[in-house]
């Protein structure tokens, strides 16, 4: 099947003209009863075609004994049988020309060695077959805007309200209370689809998809593991080209977590830092949980969007705007103070004991006064330091039509988004704001936090050009294993990697002749491919000086690589300048089995080791994304110098990250791993110590193995 | 009035067998109607009392035109008038023997300096009059158990049914919406205070009072600022003697919302960092906002306790249990594998496809198999490795009367706590967990805090007999400001403070003598009372070992001073002892304006710059706490050795903390700062290496300002 052919059929599988339900039953109560049900009674158009030799009709739909006997080649079949008869099943279909099967069974990939002997035959059948399938394992998927129900999950059971949210969920349990979630909140899922153990559909290429169809403009998926990252990137793309937010949870953040989540669904462990670092630079919103996810769908479900981080708060509550203040600084909201203009503005309507600073305490005066409320909102609003606003205010049972229409005011006259925090609101009050397209929250830090996810989502740079990547040409001799320090540093300095200059000797005399030629202080170390570690033999010398020394000093490596490592091949001494800088850096580059090459960069000494104050990224990246990384350090003041250091120059580590992620993104199929540890930074900007690079493959002269 | 007679008259504030209602309106909309209306509706059983000489009478009671007229002189006023005439209502009602009022009314120290002023001068009153004042600008208090209504709030207006909690704060609007949102979750506030303004009571002080009451099991608090840390320090205290736990929300964590606080409320600006300390130092609960609050409430209102932190978890979807993992371990919880003879047990109830780990995924199949969810839970409970599980399931809708038999079935068969977290739970799930007296959350996140919560509070130690502190002993002719190091060293040293030796010279044969007698390098260093921070003028010089170096550098550190610090009063210079040691800390002692001494740590360096790696503790506190307070540390790993370096005793450096909490707490009275840094340790334990010692008053022989 091509490309252009499955991306249709998985059109058609979410949007068939007709279905057959293959081993369906007439106890509408039964797994492979109730998408009959649901079918008929929600009103899907299109075709409902049973199958099952035990009934000629079930609820006046005509039922086939068998696959063959179906009238047409269906665009989907929902498939609840046993296990054991489902590859059978999906050979049938495919003889019959029905190319999409959604699998409800389990008893697969989830249930030991056998299951997944089991699924990875019904992956292979159906690859045989041209079938797509969805599941197996799968609660299969609502499609509300054309009553497409094949699904037996008891979300399905009420009201399911299209809506402009696409959810895709790997877990069934978990998708099915977010959904209800969903649902309790009067939002709206256009598709709820459940990949279950994804043999062959998964997450992203569904979402791919269903992402496209106009009625959607948010995109959210629940995730317990990756297999495909770069399709996973890729769909991240298509949602920042289509503006349309993708949110992502996933779980697994921490080791007792990431365990379980190996143990419950043998998906691939991915780093989680990765994960989060990866998903990040491609524009994805990630949220910890269902709660900040649900709040997240609220928010961007309404049409406006803030264009910077500033967060304006009213409240009727000191304390409440306190406490929202607090969490905007941890989220990265700034509470501007509001200009001077504003100021006025505000205090023209303000009680004297009102505050009309940010957050502005409008007290419960607005009961006898709505335009308090009203006019400090809008004024907030209007003030260009503020991006966004959030209202506070709680119970207020008796004055809810008051406050719809000074909320429908504060609408009509701002173009700028807005929330509202409504703790312990009446019914009324919800529905009533939810009528009226207003993102409505019950707590205050949870909207502060929905108010972050905007900020983040308009402040995202525009999504732009690939970087392009060239195959990186080396000579064709080289071997697989670690490479020898000199040719690594000169590719990495011809990609416009800092190294500092090295030379090898294979000889005192030769070593001399290096130090002669440098002009100045050396470091000596030991070089050969079996020590990558250099220091654990004690292998590296400083500041060597003088001939003697450095004769001494050969002489000395040379004898304790003999002594500590008798079985390594000894290839000579490194002769290399002496580097300054008074900031210590670790760079690192390795193959992520999800996400491919990543690049890593930390402050380097005790700090990496016992804080982890390590970054992340895909490789290739710009030098613009590079100083993003070098922000998200813990430790990142010290790049702008403490006790009385100067300042290190960001932009040009920024240049060298950059640079070496497109370096290592053309050497994608070989390097395996690689360390360029410690790199100094001084007034001179960076300047890379030692590497140990490793290739799994051998290169050619075009770079491609 | 004394001690015992204010805490008695709070008694019967709260409790009052009759209510003088001043200013009293028969239109019970209004202020200074609706408490009449509530104390009437909602029957209460004692004497109302309306003062207002517009009426003879409101509602079948007999109205009076002023207070001098009151029949009795009433255990409890309500004032309901205007701000101007609060002040001689105080005073009239001092002259009638009435000894507790409430105050509504605002224009008081909300108000800018004018109503400060009025504050100050109501608060002078008061005292004159022997009346205590709840209040002003308060929405008063509700006693739910004898319908003490004293209070506008529009909380009142709904069911308010008397519970377990004892709520007091300081905000109105923000207690308002926690009270609603207490009586939507089913469980019962017995007091709801809201303190205000505080010109008088504040809120440990009626905490103090209504957490004796036996009906109450839990404790909460709403503050913005805190002036009286010692009492709040005593409420704690007394909270732990009584077995009734503390939970504390306070705003004005972080800059922003710190600013927006102290314009807010003109309280006192405490340190968060300091407040969070002292708070779990005496074994407070600290919820960050209104749901973790509530969610504390409902844990605590049931009667089991953890006794550790092993949590085990139930769920019907592997990516719930995943994600609760993740924050367990977040939160401090451990999610230990469960024992094999528990792992056994599990594997004889659970389909071959559920996980028998932690969690175990019990998956949908309970519905058939009722048993599966109740052994599974029972056998959780019963491993020694658990002491607190949560159950996560959803929806349900169509087997929630089997649920509710299936957890009263887990609750009758164990003594452990078990939480429910059922999500999108129907109503009837909700209502009859709640019955069942199982706390029941919506959320698996905010399940697994309200767990660490459990753990938190089961694993505090007993609460300890306090730590006696004498008063210090120190000569009567010390003055105030900077103390001479040898000095400072000497009364460190007495005190089990390890200080490095060091002695003064006044000449530079004095100082080579004081090297001759010290066997081995020394340092020197400048001593002045004018020069705090020696390396600014470059007053130090380390390891001095000869002495011709001693003498040239005796005149350079005397010539630097001179140079550098012209108006400097120079002492000599200072020779010491070498320190050694591979780990650097800082230790701090301040006067904290609300909590008396603090005694900080953290590790030195650049950590304690950029990462603000410190903690703090009230002295006086044992080595145990100080322990504790290592432990806090996020660089702690340090101390067990990086880089190949060796573990340092923590004990050491315990013993050293909490010997100078000690000593610090006696010298309360005049010590204003003391930085010792760095401390230096290494094998030999901890060595004070530098000291600076700030007295603001001098103590007397008897250690008594």
């Amino acid at each position: 099947m091509t490309c252009h052919d499955r991306t249709e059929t998985i059109r058609k599988l979410v949007s068939p003209q007709s279905i057959a339900v293959i081993g369906a039953s007439a106890d509408f109560s039964k797994v492979n009863g109730r998408p009959l049900k649901h079918l008929i009674e929600k009103g899907y158009t299109g075709d409902i075609l049973p199958v099952n030799p035990k009934y000629r009709e079930i609820a006046g739909l005509a039922c086939y004994p068998d696959i063959a006997s179906l009238p047409v080649a269906a665009d989907l079949a929902i498939i609840a049988l046993p296990a054991a008869f489902v590859c059978d099943c999906v050979a049938e279909l495919g003889r019959k020309g029905i190319r999409a099967a959604v699998i409800f069974s389990s008893g697969f990939g989830e249930m030991g060695p056998e299951g997944k002997a089991l699924e990875q035959r019904l992956a292979e059948t159906a690859k045989a077959a041209g079938v797509i399938l969805l599941g197996p394992n799968c609660l299969g998927f609502i499609n509300a805007f054309e009553n497409v129900y094949a699904t037996f999950s008891q979300y399905a059971d009420g009201e399911t309200g299209a809506g402009p949210i696409a959810f895709v969920t790997q877990s069934g349990a978990f998708g099915t209370a977010l959904a209800a979630l969903v649902r309790r909140r009067g939002l709206g899922l256009g598709y709820f689809v459940n990949t279950g153990n994804q043999a062959d559909l998964d997450f992203a290429e569904l979402m791919s998809v269903v992402v496209e169809d106009p009625r959607i403009k948010v995109a959210a998926g629940y995730l317990e593991g990756v297999k495909d990252g770069e399709a996973l990137v890729r769909l991240a793309k298509k949602c920042r080209a289509l503006g349309k937010p993708l949110i992502l949870t996933k779980v697994g953040r921490m080791g007792s977590g990431a365990r379980a989540a190996a143990s419950h669904t043998g998906a691939l462990a991915v780093s989680d830092a990765v994960f989060d670092a990866v998903v990040r630079q491609y524009g994805v919103l990630r949220a910890r949980n269902e709660e900040q996810m649900l709040d997240m769908m609220e928010v961007f479900c309404q049409p406006r969007r803030a264009k910077g981080n500033g967060l304006g708060i009213a409240t009727q509550s000191g304390g409440a705007g306190v406490m929202m203040a607090d969490r905007a600084e941890e989220v990265g909201l700034a509470v501007p103070e509001l200009g001077a203009e504003t100021q006025a503005r505000l205090s023209a309507v303000m009680p004297a004991f009102g505050a009309a600073g940010n957050p502005v305490d409008v007290t419960g005066q607005f009961v006898a006064r709505p335009e308090l409320l009203s006019e400090s909102v809008v004024g907030m609003l209007e003030d260009p330091d503020i991006d966004v606003a959030i209202v506070w205010l709680q119970l207020m049972t008796a004055h809810v039509d008051k406050l719809l229409n000074i909320f429908t005011e504060i609408r009509d006259r701002t173009a700028k988004p807005f929330l509202v925090c409504w703790v312990a609101a009446p019914e009324a009050a919800v529905t009533g704001l939810r009528a009226l397209g207003i993102p409505m929250f019950t707590a205050g830090e949870r909207a502060v936090e929905a108010a972050a996810a905007l900020a983040r989502y308009g402040m995202l740079p525009a999504p732009g050009a690939d970087i392009a990547v060239a195959p990186v040409a080396l000579p064709s001799m080289i071997s697989a294993g670690a490479q020898p320090t000199v040719e690594a540093s000169a590719w990495l300095r011809a990609a416009g990697v800092p190294m500092a200059h090295v030379a090898l000797a294979e000889s005192a005399d030769a070593a001399v002749a290096l130090w002669r030629g440098n002009g100045g202080p050396v470091a000596l170390k030991i070089e050969s491919p079996d020590i990558l570690h250099k220091t654990e033999i004690e292998g590296i010398l400083l500041n060597v000086d003088s001939e003697e020394d450095i004769r001494a000093g050969y002489a000395t490596l040379i004898e304790r690589a003999k002594t500590m490592a008798p079985d390594a091949r000894i290839s000579g001494v490194l002769v290399q300048e002496m580097s300054a800088g008074h900031v210590e850096l670790v760079v690192g580059v390795s193959r992520d089995p999800v996400f491919g090459i990543i690049v890593m960069v930390g402050l380097g000494g005790v700090l990496v080791e016992v804080l982890k104050d390590v970054t992340f990224r895909k490789a290739p990246f710009s030098r613009e994304e590079a100083l993003v990384m070098l922000s998200e350090l813990r430790m990142g003041a010290v790049l702008d110098g403490v006790r009385g250091k100067p300042a290190v120059d960001r932009g040009r580590i920024a240049a060298m990250l950059a640079n070496l992620s497109q370096w290592a993104a053309g050497m994608a199929d070989h390097l395996s791993e690689l360390d360029l540890n410690p790199v100094l930074v001084g007034a001179d900007g960076p300047s890379v110590v030692d590497c140990v690079m490793i290739f799994d493959t051998v290169p050619t002269a075009s770079g491609k193995g």
